[in-house]
C-alpha cells in the first residue's frame, strides 16, 4: 500500500472544484463532479480495471477475480461535496479503494472473487434533496424514475444532470450496467466526522451501524407589510414565527444525554427586503438518533408544534425522507476487527453519526464501514483535515478486509 | 384633471417590470427602471416639457413659468419598487405630477414660477442599501462619490448602474443638470401604506412629518459542523443564535402604545445546507419611531443585546443609516389644507410611518406631502390597491397646492 501515492491522489482529486479557501465545492453531477469521474475512470483503466456506469451515474471499476462470475466484493464512497466542503469527505473512501486496486495491480494479485470500486452519485443531498440518491436507486430503496424528476434550485432535473454525465462517459466508451446487481459484500471507508477516534488516539475505527435520520421541510406563511407603517399587532411576520417555531423544536429535541441531533440548515426568507415584513420562511430540519422509537416520538412532537399558530402565521411540515437506524453485518464487523488485529491497528467499535451510502447497501448485501479520525471532528467545511498516517492505516484496514472477503 | 388618463398612465407604467402575480418588480436602475424613465421623458416631451437628468440619475421634467429664472415648485416621487412590489408605491406620486403637467398643457396655463416633476433614484433601498439615494445625493445629505461605491448583491456598483442609465438617456439627448439646484418648494404625493385614511373614509390626507428610521446589519458568526455527528453542546450554531437575538431585540422594542416599528427583513443563512450547522447569519433590522429620543434609547438597547454572546456565537452590529424624524413646513401644510378645503376634500392631518424622498427635501426647501388611502394599508406587495376616485382626489390636491405655490 503506497501512502504517498494515496496522498497524491487525494490532492489531485481536490483540484476538481478547489475553492480559494482550500476547501472543495463539487456538487453532485456538476462540471467538477463529472470531470472527477472521468479522472477516476482514467486512473482505473491505467491499471487494467474495467469501468462501467449505471443509470444513476454510479461509476464502477472492476479488478477481475479468478472466478469472474462470482458476486464481487465492492468498496467505495462518493465524490460529491458540500458547497463549502473539505477534501476528504467521500473522496477518502473512493481513493482508499483506488489505492487498494493499485496495490492489487502492483502485486499482480488475483482474489477468488472480483473486487470493485464504486463511486455513488449525490451522497451529500446538496444539489438534489435528499442525498444518497445513487445508492438508493441502486439498491431499489428509491426508483430511478421518481428520482429523475427531482430538481435543483435552478430547475435542472436529476434526470437531465445524469444524462449529461452519461453522455460525457459515453464519449469515453464506458459501458452501461444495470442497477441492483448482486454483491457479495460492501465496504465503505470514510472520515469519522466526529470526535471519538481523535480523542482516543485511534488511527481507525470499526463502524457497527448508522443512526437513523429524518429530513423535514417547514413552510411558514404570513403576510408582507410595510415595515414603517404596520403596527406589530397587525402583522403576521413569517420570520418571527419561524424563529419561535425553530426555538420550540430545538427545545423539544433537548435530551439529557445530548444524543439527539436536531439541525435547521436551510432557512430562506421572502421577500428578503430590509423594509418589508417577511411573508414566507421555508426551513429544513435534520433529525437523527440511533433508536427508531426516539425518532418516531420526536417526529410526533415536531408535527404537533407545526400544527400550532406562530405569530399569526400558519406552518406546514413535510416529511421529506426517513432512514431507519441500521446495524451492519456482524460477520463483516468481526472480519474488520480481525483484520485490524492482524495489522496491529487499535480500532474501537463506534456507530456513525452521519449517514452514508452504506446505509442502503446494508439492505442489499453484508455491509461494513471503516472510519479514520478527522481533526477536531470537523467535516463539511474547508478546514476538514486528516493525517497521511491515519489515511494509510484506514486504507490498509479496508483492503485487508476486502481481500479476506474476496477470497471467501 | 383627467382621472381616466391618470389611470391609463398608472397601468402603462406598470408594464415595466410587471410580475405574473399582478405586482411589479422594478429595482432601482435595472432595465425596467431605466426604460420606465425613458417612457416618462417621452410623455413629458410630448406635452412640451424640458427633460434633464442629474448625476444621481434623478429625472426632471420642467413646465416653464412666466418668470423662468425663479426657483421652481417641484413635485414628484420615485419609479423603483420592491422585488414583489405593487403598482402604486412611488408610481402614483410621479404620475399624479405628470397628470398635473398634462393639465397645465391642456389648459395652456403658465404659473409665475416653473413647475417641475422629479423622479428620484433608488428610493426603496432594495438593490442598493440604504434607500432614498437619489434625493439624499441631490440635497447633499450623502455625497455622490460615496454613494457610487455601494454595490448590489451581484457586485454592480451604484455608480456603474447610474452611468449605464445616463448613457441610455444620452442617446435621447437628455441634458445633464447639477445636484442640489434651488427649489421654491417640494411636494410629494404617495399612497399612505397604512390604515388611517381608509378607516376614516378619507380620499386624501395632509402629511405633517415623517417618523425617524435607523437601519442596522447584524452578523452572527458561529462554526459549520456536521449535523449528524456534532453534539448540541459542541456546536456554535449561528442560526440558533440569530433566532435568539432577533427575539430578544423584538422584546426590547415592545411598547404599550404599539408605536415602535421593528422589522427584520433580510436574513441570510450560510452555508444553507440541510445537514450542516449554519456558521453565519446576516440579518437587517429596520427601526422607526416619531421621536428621536426613543430611537436613541432603542439604539443603545440593540447594541447592548448584540454585545452579548448568543448560543456560543459572536454578534457584530453595524448602524447602516439613521434619519431623524422630520416635521414638514407649517406653511406648506396649511396651504395643502386650504387647497383641500377649496376642493371639498376632507383631508385629515397624519404623520408618515414610511420614509420618503420628502424627508431629505425637507432640509432643502419648504416641503409637504399628500397621502391617498390604499386598500387595507397594504403596500410593498402585489396586492397593493387604490381606487381611481382617491387617485384623482389626491392628484387634484397636489396640483392645486403646487399651483398656489407656483404663483407665489
Amino acid at each position: 500500500m503506497d501512502g504517498d501515492d494515496l496522498w497524491k491522489d487525494l490532492q489531485a482529486l481536490a483540484a476538481y472544484g478547489r475553492r480559494q479557501d482550500g476547501g472543495v465545492r463539487r456538487l453532485a453531477l456538476d462540471a467538477n463532479d463529472v470531470e472527477a469521474r472521468v479522472w477516476l475512470i482514467e486512473q482505473g483503466r491505467r491499471i487494467g480495471c474495467d469501468a462501467r456506469v449505471d443509470g444513476a451515474a454510479n461509476v464502477f471499476l472492476q479488478w477481475p477475480g479468478v472466478q469472474p462470475d462470482l458476486d464481487p466484493v465492492v468498496v467505495g464512497s462518493h465524490l460529491d461535496t458540500q458547497p463549502a466542503g473539505g477534501v476528504y469527505d467521500g473522496a477518502f473512501g473512493v481513493l482508499a479503494g483506488l489505492q487498494m486496486l493499485k496495490s492489487l495491480h502492483r502485486g499482480g494479485v488475483l482474489t477468488r472473487r472480483p473486487i470493485e470500486l464504486v463511486s455513488w452519485t449525490n451522497e451529500e443531498g446538496v444539489r438534489f434533496v435528499p442525498g444518497t440518491s445513487g445508492s438508493a436507486c441502486f439498491t431499489g430503496r428509491k426508483t430511478l424514475e421518481a428520482m429523475r424528476l427531482l430538481e435543483d434550485e435552478c430547475g435542472t432535473s436529476f434526470g437531465d444532470a445524469v444524462d449529461a454525465c452519461l453522455a460525457r462517459l459515453d464519449s469515453m466508451d464506458v459501458p452501461r450496467s444495470q442497477l441492483g446487481t448482486s454483491m457479495y459484500a460492501f465496504l465503505e471507508a470514510h472520515i469519522e466526522q466526529g470526535p471519538v477516534l481523535e480523542r482516543g488516539g485511534h488511527s481507525a475505527g470499526v463502524v457497527t451501524g448508522i443512526q437513523g435520520v429524518s429530513w423535514y421541510r417547514v413552510t411558514l406563511n404570513g403576510r408582507a407589510d410595510h415595515a414603517g407603517t404596520t403596527p406589530r399587532s397587525a402583522r403576521a411576520d413569517a420570520l418571527e414565527a419561524a424563529c419561535m417555531l425553530t426555538m420550540a423544536m430545538r427545545e423539544a429535541c433537548r435530551d439529557p444525554d445530548d444524543c439527539v441531533r436536531f439541525t435547521v440548515g436551510r432557512f430562506q426568507v421572502s421577500p428578503g427586503s430590509v423594509n418589508t415584513v417577511p411573508n414566507q420562511v421555508i426551513f429544513t430540519a435534520d433529525l437523527r438518533h440511533p433508536e427508531a422509537e426516539t425518532l418516531d416520538a420526536l417526529h410526533d412532537k415536531l408535527q404537533e408544534l407545526a400544527a400550532e399558530r406562530w405569530a399569526g402565521c400558519q406552518a406546514t411540515l413535510e416529511h421529506l425522507s426517513r432512514i431507519d437506524p441500521v446495524d451492519f453485518s456482524s460477520a463483516v464487523i468481526e472480519l474488520v476487527e480481525t483484520s485490524a488485529g492482524d495489522l496491529n491497528i487499535d480500532a474501537p467499535r463506534l456507530t456513525s453519526g452521519a449517514f452514508h451510502d452504506a446505509i442502503h447497501l446494508a439492505e442489499h448485501c453484508p455491509t461494513g464501514m471503516v472510519f479514520i479520525p478527522c481533526e477536531n471532528g470537523v467535516s463539511h467545511h474547508p478546514a476538514e483535515s486528516i493525517t497521511p498516517r491515519d489515511a494509510l492505516a484506514g486504507t490498509r484496514l479496508l483492503a485487508a478486509t476486502a481481500l479476506r472477503l474476496a477470497n471467501q
